[in-house]
């Protein structure tokens, strides 16, 4: 997608197969700013610091680092703490697990020798996967905003949380792809960008709908509901960070909110994701989650640019008298969602294990 | 209640009859400071940017600002002109048209030379009401607390929206005040505190009460959902700027999504307010009620301390390449409403008419 006119996409391998370059999402929409990681250490403090984010991106993250793990050190040993190092950094997002478990059972049988050069090229086939996987994605979402326009002959108003574009992943985005497409084919559509605190991943996501001119209103998180209450709301379209097997949708904190106001108000709701974040091991408990609890301090302090020296700083909204909860996600039940999109098709969330038999392979 | 150890209420009238004090509720949490008002225009500019906020304050505060205005002028088209710029500074409040209502007919048929000191007079008298029923409210309230408490034998966790304690009131609040007595009188409460974007007003709740002692934990919007679906949320208990006489809410933008998921998860839902919050014409209709669209620079600008100088500081989040849109509340319809907690005990919404029949006069 577009960065001022430009295409790039989120992360790019430096043809010596030393380095690779992410934007570093902790600076935007403030700054667009590249940053450089040639060490594990170093891919594994952008996944958690959330430099990269997104469920796609971060397991191509992992699979880079590993491949610079491997550079420095092809051990087994050197294998395993990498894998280890890189999956405590976000528990909730299969991907990632998906990610690295790939790698290692690539990598395992090899030879010493030959991992550095295996992993490099695997790391490089996961990512042309993804930028596969989201455009088919998109191509499928895109038949129901066409539907969608065809019956309501208007622009068609699309709710998104979190942030599921591009920069999620490494190109396309998953719940923005049928978005994109359906812009660029011509269909008018108009979309409503929660704000998605506490980390306000709707500023990435209004930044990246601004640079591809798509149009788009940013919300606060509690604007939604009424928004669907008054008929403004045609569509709810969202990411996921982790798919049971029935189809209930761990993503994004909130989530589950708009998906019982999308319900209320019969208006259909969505996940779009690669089959990678299915998770057919989880049933759907939701006591067999790990929820994500991250550090107290992303809800005290906010970045935004000083009124005062238009730099950009940090701020401090709640100081340490007031204990504070941040749950990085919560499970959408399968019952309110109508349908799952990924590179194979669109499915009923009963119908996933079915499309599962048929085309999907587990790693 | 408490600030600094020491009691005081939100709004405070001067002994000479020139002025009254408010606490600068923009400032809350970072700096406590009184603000005078001496004049109608000021006392329609507090309400207006919110230096006074809560439906039950902006009504006494209102009832003042015409005190003021007739001590300038007592003539009717003076009387009339208050009445016209007060209720124009918020739209949805219906306490703010009730207070106005009952200014004018008691002062319209009064001798010019007598309004100013009957004016006054009214406005403590309306401020002195307040407190009372919010007491009253809260006893009421408190029963909910201590069965749920006799029921569970462990500390009840509520969670409130926005802001309704007491400095949205004169004194003890309306959804909080339940929770002040419970806490006063022993029974363990915990408070989830929705931090109520875009103007944070959960701010202002941990701020009160981290004052009074009362535990607390301060959470995004997005999170109250999470914490019903895995049994962390007892009771949500909020306040309400407008309620129909079917028991529809009108109030703070998020309080259906809150809503929702307490009805999704089994939990019970109560909307605190005294009788004059119930608009007796209003149906629940939703093209019935005007809701307040407030100015996006609300949601483009946030006030935190600055990390760099440690002073209040405003920040940019967005520019204006993006739009926004910013309703300022929503309506929760009474099918999701367990009870409504009034001056006069507890009704279910079906019920409201029949408490109004009985014990309710209409100004």
């Amino acid at each position: 997608m577009k960065v001022h006119g430009k295409a790039r996409s989120s992360i790019r391998a430096s043809e010596t197969a030393r380095s690779f370059s992410i934007i570093d999402q902790t600076l935007l929409p403030f700054v667009v700013e590249d940053h450089e990681i040639d060490t594990l250490t170093q891919a594994a403090e952008a996944i958690r610091s959330m430099r990269v984010r997104g469920a796609p991106l971060i397991g191509v993250t992992a699979a880079y680092g590993i491949a610079l793990a491997m550079r420095d050190d092809p051990a087994d040993t050197a294998l395993e703490h990498a894998c280890q190092l890189l999956q405590a950094t976000r528990p909730t997002a299969v991907n990632l697990a998906w990610a690295i478990a790939r790698m290692r059972s690539l990598l395992q049988p090899l030879a010493a020798t030959a991992r550095a050069a295996a992993a490099w090229q695997e790391a490089g086939r996961i990512a042309a996967e993804d930028v596969a996987a989201n455009r088919a994605i998109g191509e499928h979402g895109l038949t129901l905003i066409r539907g969608l326009h065809q019956q309501k002959q208007r622009p068609i108003n699309i709710l998104t949380h979190c942030n599921a574009g591009w920069i999620a992943t490494v190109d396309w985005g998953t719940a923005l792809a049928p978005i994109y497409l359906a812009h660029d084919s011509g269909i008018p559509v108009h979309v409503w960008v929660d704000e998605t605190r506490p980390r306000n991943q709707g500023l990435l996501t209004a930044w990246e709908l601004r640079e591809h001119g798509v149009p788009h209103t940013y919300i606060v998180d509690n604007a939604g509901g009424h928004f669907m209450q008054h008929g403004q709301v045609d569509m709810v379209l969202v990411g996921a960070d982790r798919v049971s097997r029935r189809g209930d949708v761990a993503n994004k904190i909130g989530t589950y909110l708009k998906a019982l106001a999308a319900h209320d108000n019969g208006i259909p709701f969505y996940a779009a994701l690669p089959t990678s974040t299915i998770d057919w091991q989880w049933h759907g408990d939701m006591d067999k989650i790990e929820i994500e609890e991250r550090n107290g301090a992303e809800i005290r302090h906010l970045r935004g640019l000083s009124a005062h020296d238009g730099l950009t700083r940090d701020f401090l909204l709640l100081d340490e008298n007031s204990a504070v909860a941040n749950p990085a996600f919560d499970v959408t039940p399968a019952r309110l969602i109508s349908g799952i999109i990924t590179e194979h098709g669109i499915a009923a969330p009963a119908q996933l294990e079915s499309l599962h038999k048929e085309k999907v392979m587990v790693p």
